[in-house]
C-alpha cells in the first residue's frame, strides 16, 4: 500500500520526536510550528514546511496535532488559517494532545461535514515514549478511520488501544491520569508516614514494592521523593491541565472522584509555592507540610 | 548450626502453613492454638501439641505468634498462662501478627526484663504466600537477635528486609497498608469514571497497566471490579484493622494522611451495608454509590 501523504501540526518536546519517526518510515511529511526553527529541523531532514495548518492540510490526506490544551486544538483544526480551510474529503485527522473529549467530538462533527473524520489518539509514555517510539497510544474514532492510520501509530508507539468512538481516547487519558494522580497521593503519605515515624524510607520502599503495594509510582517517583529529588518527568502544571479535564468530565458525567479532587487541591498547594514547573513527586512536598514537616 | 528449638502460636489461615514450613524444614517444634483441632493437625506431622503458650515457651528458644490484633498478641505473650511465664532467658519471641507498633516497643521491654528480645516480623502476601512460603516479612528489633532468626523467617518467606529497631517491622507494614489502600482508591476511581462515561473498562485497563499508571491493584483488583467479583482475597475487615492501625500510629506521630483517611470512611460505608467480609476491591462500589452508579 502507498504511503499516504501525513502533516503534523505542534513540534514540541513530544511532537518533534514523534514526527522524526514518521519522517523515518519513509512517509512524505509536511510540518507547521508556530516557532519555525522546529518545522526547519525536520525540514532539513526531507520534510517539507508549511506556513499554517491549512497548508499542511492541503498537502496530506492524514493530519496530526498535538498541541497544548483544547483551544489550542480548536484554533489549529478550526481557526483562521486552520487545519479545516483546506483539508480535502475523505481526509483524517488524528488529535494526539490530551483535551477534552467534547472537543474532540465536537471538531469530529464539523470534519464529518467535509467528509472527513477524527480520531483522537493521546499519549502516554512523555518525551521518553516519545523519543523512543514506546508510547502508549490510545485511540477513539470511526473504527474504519482507525484501521486506516494504525499502522502511522504504530511507528510512533508500542502499546496501541482502540479504545471506541471519537472521544473515548481522551477518556482512556483521563483515567490513565486518575491512576497516576491517587497513587501518587498513596505513595507521598506512605514516604511521609515512614519519614515521621522515623522508618529509612528508602528500605521500605525496597521491602514493600515487590508485593499488592507496588506500583509504577512506587517504584520511579519514591526514591525521588526520599532524595529530594523534584526534576521534572512530568510537571506539576502538565498534570494539573489534565486533572482539570478529569474532573470537568466528571462534572459533566455525574461522577464523584474524591481522591483525584483532593489531589488536584494539593497540587494547587505545590502551584501556589511556586513549584508548578516541578515534577509531580512534589506532591509528597505538601503532604509533608499537612504532617508539620516543613519544606 | 543446631536447629534451635521453635514454638508456634496462633494457627490460623496464615499460621497453620507458615508452622509447616518450619516443620518440614526440620525445626523441632511445639505449638498452640485456641482451637485444639488446628494444632493437632501439626501433632499429627511431628510436632508437638501444648496446653497454654507458657508451655509452649518452656520447650522452646524462639517463639513464633500470629493472631489477629494488640489485646491478642499481649495476652499470648503477658498475659495469664503467656510466653512470658515460662520464657527460659535468651530467648526471641518473634510476633508476625500486624498491630501496633507501640505495643511491640512494651512487650520488647517487658521481655528484655527477662533477658529476652522481641522481633516484630509482620507479613504480606496473604494466605496464598503463606502456603508457598514467598511471604515478604518486614522485621524490627535488634539486630543481633534478627540475624540470630532470620533463617527461620527465609523457611517462611521469600523477600526478609530489616528495617530497623523494634516496631519498625510493623511501621513498615502500616506503609505498605497505606500503598494498597489509597492505590485501590485510584483504581476505583478511574475504573467508576471509565463505566460512568461509556468507556469498557477492562480495555481501559489494558491499555494503561503497562505504564505510569500500573500498580499490582490494577492489574490484579481491576478487573475484578469490573467483574463485580468481590470475593475476598483480603477482607474489608481486616484492612480496616490495619487502617485504624495506621491513623491510630499517624495521629501518635502527628502524620496527616487525607488519603488513608479518605479510604477508611469509604471501607466504612462498605462495612454498614454489611460488606465487611467482602474483598478490598469492594470499595470501588462505594464510589460507585457517591457517583449514583447504584450498587
Amino acid at each position: 500500500m502507498d504511503k499516504p501523504p501525513i502533516g503534523f501540526v505542534g513540534l514540541g518536546i513530544m511532537g518533534l520526536p514523534m514526527a522524526g519517526h514518521i519522517l523515518d518510515a519513509g512517509y512524505p511529511l509536511t510540518v507547521y510550528n508556530r516557532t519555525r526553527s522546529k518545522a526547519e529541523e525536520l525540514g532539513a531532514r526531507g520534510g517539507k514546511v508549511a506556513d499554517s495548518p491549512a497548508d499542511v492540510a492541503a498537502a496530506s490526506t492524514v493530519i496530526i496535532t498535538i498541541v497544548s490544551d483544547s483551544p489550542d486544538v480548536e484554533e489549529v483544526v478550526a481557526g483562521p488559517q486552520g487545519v479545516m480551510e483546506r483539508i480535502s474529503e475523505d481526509s483524517v485527522v488524528i488529535d494526539m494532545s490530551t483535551i477534552s473529549p467534547e472537543v474532540e467530538r465536537q471538531l469530529d462533527e464539523q470534519l464529518r461535514a467535509k467528509g472527513c473524520t477524527l480520531v483522537d489518539a493521546p499519549v502516554s509514555g512523555g518525551d521518553v515514549g516519545a523519543r523512543n517510539a514506546t508510547l502508549a497510544i490510545m485511540a477513539g474514532g470511526d473504527r474504519a478511520a482507525f484501521d486506516r492510520v494504525q499502522p502511522i501509530l504504530e511507528v510512533m508507539g508500542k502499546t496501541i488501544t482502540y479504545c471506541g468512538p471519537v472521544g473515548n481516547g481522551q477518556l482512556t487519558k483521563l483515567s490513565n491520569q486518575i491512576l497516576v494522580a491517587v497513587t501518587l497521593l498513596g505513595v507521598s503519605e506512605a514516604v511521609t508516614f515512614a519519614k515521621k515515624n522515623g522508618l529509612d524510607a528508602q528500605v521500605m520502599i525496597e521491602a514493600v514494592k515487590g508485593g499488592a503495594a507496588g506500583s509504577w509510582q512506587l517504584s520511579n517517583l519514591g526514591p525521588k521523593i526520599v532524595d529530594r529529588d523534584f526534576a521534572p518527568g512530568f510537571m506539576v502544571d502538565l498534570i494539573q491541565k489534565d486533572l482539570r479535564l478529569v474532573l470537568e468530565a466528571g462534572a459533566a458525567g455525574q461522577v464523584a472522584l474524591p481522591g483525584t479532587s483532593m489531589v488536584n487541591q494539593l497540587f494547587r498547594m505545590a502551584e501556589a509555592q511556586g513549584d508548578g514547573r516541578e515534577g509531580t513527586q512534589i506532591l509528597a512536598k505538601a503532604v509533608e507540610q499537612l504532617a508539620g514537616l516543613g519544606s
